[in-house]
């Protein structure tokens, strides 16, 4: 069991909205509301939290609608240390119509102060000695910039923790330069911060040699359900997870990241580490949440990822 | 200052979203998320409190989402009798387009076990003695019968206190039959409730004698920007609201009862009540909620309200 801190900028309530059909205009009855505190690192607390590790969780929270983050925290048992700030957290609604189309409309969230981002440096000059990693996770708020972020990762790294950073746009590419532990962007965010293309094999070898000679020492990148390369020193391999009946691909990213930060501070195998992950990822999609209720199901779908190296085909 | 009880039994978290255009299907990015306590015996509270009366608030609220009526109760200085029941008050989305449009989608709320109708039923019987008058307003939650409202509402003036209705459907009818102090339903509820048509004054002088020999002192008939109608012993007066822009609608109604409950509490005359009630549902439409901020304000509107005798045509 490790001790791992989870940092959430600008985490949301997910408000998901089942409804037969959506009429603009109109009054619409739906048939349930299901409110869920998330935010990246909030979902990657979760599935840590399954998989028998102590988290931190940390980041903002609006201090007007504290009570779904609250309960989870508790529930889960998480260290709260949460910086609360004026305003409500950002909700993010989810309408879902029988026919399966989602129409999302999402919060701007928070604006956070300098006060507020100073208060957080501070808090975790406090406590994050002591955790073995940190999980820097989702966008950013309002009022922060990318860089601000590589400040603090800066700080969270000298600070003597394996950081590991999943963001994408401004706020990863301003994260690349301080040389994260691990890194988890997907092929398309890679392309992005890096500006060159990502769809071939060898264009993510050549690109995982210059984040390693940056001093980033695992490459993670995701492409949904082709699979997953990771890249680090000695270790280029490529997983495929079994075929799943897709429930809902809401936290199979966070699920991936959890499963593979478990495995290295478990100094397990890298075939073990990547194949657990992967099912661990999969496992989310076959649900409406995410998460490790069932370890049976899990072990299958552990048996179903095909883990090979980089060099074959 | 009167001690007024204000039940709502179906509270609504009103959860509003203005977006520049709603995209079905798409990801909609929206301005600001603005979450209320509401429902229409909470909003009743808020304009008896700005009126300068001591409320106690009592009803189901669901546990898992009170912060937003917990925060409102204690600014407003309300006693706090809700029922708490386990699940989440329902939400009411409202989109509001640039255009105007406005898309509603509206949570179908807790589910009230028969425990917490006793509960409620309990709490009552404790704290009902003391209080001048109850407001009960808004709809049933599921679980709850037009038959128990009715209980509810015999118990309340056993107990000797002024009961105020302001409900449609099954739930008026029902109540209308124990006789309440005061009904508000507008021309279009009151005409669904006894079954018969209420566009002319000499269908709504026909209701109001057969509602006054059931019981019912008072009968105020709301028919929005086109004026009110209040039939009592003795009185049957029309009031008319100056024109104002309208801002919305919401706490209209709520700000009206209040306005009329207030007048009546206090022995104003008959024309001041009505006077002062319509100024009060007109100074809501101005705003984008409702209550009384600018009594400079309200005084103007006051002045420019037309109360005369319903004889008058």
């Amino acid at each position: 069991m490790a001790r791992i801190l989870s940092l959430t900028l600008n985490p949301a309530l997910d408000l998901t909205v089942p409804l037969a059909r959506l009429e603009p205009g109109e009054v619409n009855r739906s048939e349930a509301m299901i409110t869920h505190a998330a935010g990246k690192g909030v979902n990657v607390a979760q599935v840590l939290a399954d998989l028998g590790h102590q988290v931190t969780v940390c980041g903002f929270l609006g201090e007007d609608n504290l009570q779904a983050f609250e309960t989870l925290i508790a529930r889960r048992g998480f260290v709260d240390a949460f910086i609360r700030v004026p305003g409500e957290t950002r909700s993010n609604i989810k309408i879902v119509e029988h026919n399966g189309r989602v129409t999302d409309v999402n919060g701007p969230g928070l604006v956070i102060s300098e006060q507020a981002q100073q208060a957080l440096l501070d808090q975790l000059a406090r406590i994050a000695p002591g955790h073995d990693a940190v999980v820097v996770a989702g966008s950013l708020p309002l009022g922060v910039s990318p860089q601000w972020l590589q400040g603090l990762l800066v700080q969270l790294k000298n600070q003597g923790l394996k950081v590991v950073l999943d963001t994408s746009g401004e706020a990863l590419r301003a994260g690349l330069n301080i040389g994260p532990w691990l890194i988890k962007p997907n092929t398309m965010e890679l392309a992005e911060a890096l500006d060159c293309p990502m769809d071939s094999v060898m264009q993510q070898v050549q690109a995982a040699a210059r984040l390693h000679s940056q001093g980033i020492e695992h490459v993670v990148i995701s492409h949904g359900a082709d699979g997953v390369n990771w890249f680090s020193s000695g270790t280029a391999l490529h997983a495929t997870p079994p075929k799943v009946s897709v429930a809902s691909t809401v936290g199979a990213g966070d699920s991936l990241l959890a499963g593979m930060l478990h495995g290295l501070l478990n100094f397990d195998v890298p075939e073990t580490t990547l194949r657990r992950a992967t099912a661990i990822a999969a496992l989310a999609v076959t649900q409406i949440g995410f998460g490790i209720s069932d370890d049976a199901q899990l072990a299958r779908l552990e048996s179903g990822v095909r883990v090979r190296p980089l060099t074959e085909q």
